[in-house]
């Protein structure tokens, strides 16, 4: 099974009557004259990442961007959250109270409030957080349009480059913090949202989470890689280690830039607000067809980005 | 440090501005003329399960009863939640698909819809829930009375037999049942939150969230063990395996009945709805005071219950 089909079973089975449910970043419930959204990420870890490359502060702090990226990518304002907490029972006090100094940071950077949780002991450290926030008129990621631009309002891999950085054993510099510092784009989404057509976060890739946006409204794509940015000291990363750039760029996950689909009219309007962003390529007709070029010629696209259903 | 320290700590570093947040069975945040509830459990195997004692859709429907059931707890009525869900790599897909139909029945049982969540793979199964309720009036833990009865709407100790049964072998009967299925208490909640000071659900021993709600308060306690509702086969099974039942009575988890303080005028009230309780001791004005007695003799605590700082 994979994950179009995952969800598509899930929205078959659990049929929401309050609002949007499963298959977005985040729910969306009507409340009053605005909309509640709610979403939910999961750290685990060695899965999403290891205790050797985090302070418990770094963690705290990571754990709730990526979250408030979700709501950023509805084009949200995040409100306050939920944390449940699984510590392993060798670790010492000293250091897990770490971890509430940087949610403490967190919540001052990003306007938000802990409201609430739950911990326990856990062999693995987990980290559950759940977000709300609300929306005057949330961005889907369901709506792309034939003939929108795609954009994005970021470098994408860095993450990636620099997690692979990481396991190699280097602790600092520009591309490792990239991996470790993760800021949500939550002034942008709430700026795109106001033009853009549909909008999601990059979590697990470029490709992987467009396709999820091509898929989810029946679209194709093509990408021009020239018009990504990438820059020369990637590219000299890339060549020294003998990392393909294609893949790290195109497939590297965790960049939580917002990726999103914008017609041409509106996009002169967007404009004007000038938020940053880069347009990268074009919807097409064709469902499912997902094409990368480079100065004309195509990329051979072996694998989108990472996979929470791969091993399934 | 303790558990009353920790969540002191807590509602230090993260003052909640839009309700009552940290230290209840959910947070309360008034929406209109209602009262948004949230709730988060998390369950981690080998903390809070093992994979060898539940099928999969008996561990969907546990993990959804036990979150139902902090609604219950404030008197609300459960909504929608998130799923958060972390599955062994190795797991086959026919396995934990069986998780979704123990939800599917959930939801049914319970009128509550699945509105969203993550997925990961992780080497230990882990299940985190966020729950949303209603509530017009939500009863508080802070908010017992001197004088107050103290009362419960169920038995308690059956599922902690229930699994000390379990890890000798045993796999079913009347009170291995009792530990893996659970029924959250939600119209019983509603009922009593219209009579009731305070109110929470035991999901760590009987003393210990008593002694939860006498701290939140600043009160005591006299519990008056003849009062308790032990079944004889209880005592039986205590006997012959040599397991002390004031242990299990007192202190043994997991048992997700309703525990209340109500005066003595509410409860003449509260008797005519007629929703099944027990009467077991009632609060004194001495704070950190909780003095159990059976039959006049005073009965030694060792151990309060399940402490999920305990190793902290």
């Amino acid at each position: 099974m994979n994950e179009a089909d995952f969800v598509r079973f899930l929205q078959d089975t659990f049929p929401f009557s309050r609002g949007k449910g499963i298959g977005d970043d985040t729910s969306v419930v009507k409340t009053g004259d605005c909309c509640q959204l709610v979403g939910k990420d999961i750290l685990i870890e060695n899965i999403h990442f290891k205790l050797e490359h985090f302070s418990l502060e770094e963690l705290a702090l990571k754990s709730l961007a990526v979250n408030l990226s979700d709501i950023a990518a509805m084009g949200g304002e995040p409100q306050y959250f939920y944390l449940g907490l699984g510590l392993p029972p060798e670790m010492k006090k000293e250091k897990w109270l770490n971890f509430f100094t940087g949610l403490k940071k967190g919540c001052r950077q990003w306007n938000v409030e802990l409201a609430g949780g739950d911990f326990s002991s856990s062999a693995l450290m987990v980290i559950s957080i759940t977000v709300i926030g609300k929306a005057q008129k949330p961005v889907y990621r369901n709506n792309a349009q034939t003939h929108d631009l795609v954009g994005i309002t970021g470098v994408t891999g860095e993450s990636a480059l620099g997690l692979k950085l990481l396991l190699k054993g280097i602790k600092r510099g520009y591309f490792v913090d990239k991996h470790k510092q993760v800021t949500p784009e939550i002034q942008k989404g709430q700026i795109l949202a106001r033009y853009v057509n549909a909008m999601i976060d990059l979590s697990d890739g470029l490709l992987m989470d467009l396709n999820r946006v091509l898929t989810a409204s029946r679209k194709g794509a093509r990408i021009f890689y020239e018009n990504l940015p990438v820059t020369p000291n990637m590219k000299k990363i890339c060549r020294e280690n003998g990392w393909d750039e294609y893949e790290i760029v195109l497939g590297g996950g965790e960049d939580y830039v917002l990726l999103f689909t914008v017609s041409k009219e509106n996009l002169l309007e967007l404009e004007k607000e000038n938020p940053g962003y880069y347009i990268i390529g074009e919807v097409t007709a064709a469902p499912g067809s997902l094409a990368v070029e480079h100065k004309g010629k195509p990329i051979q696209i072996t694998r989108l980005g990472y996979d929470h259903l791969g091993k399934k």
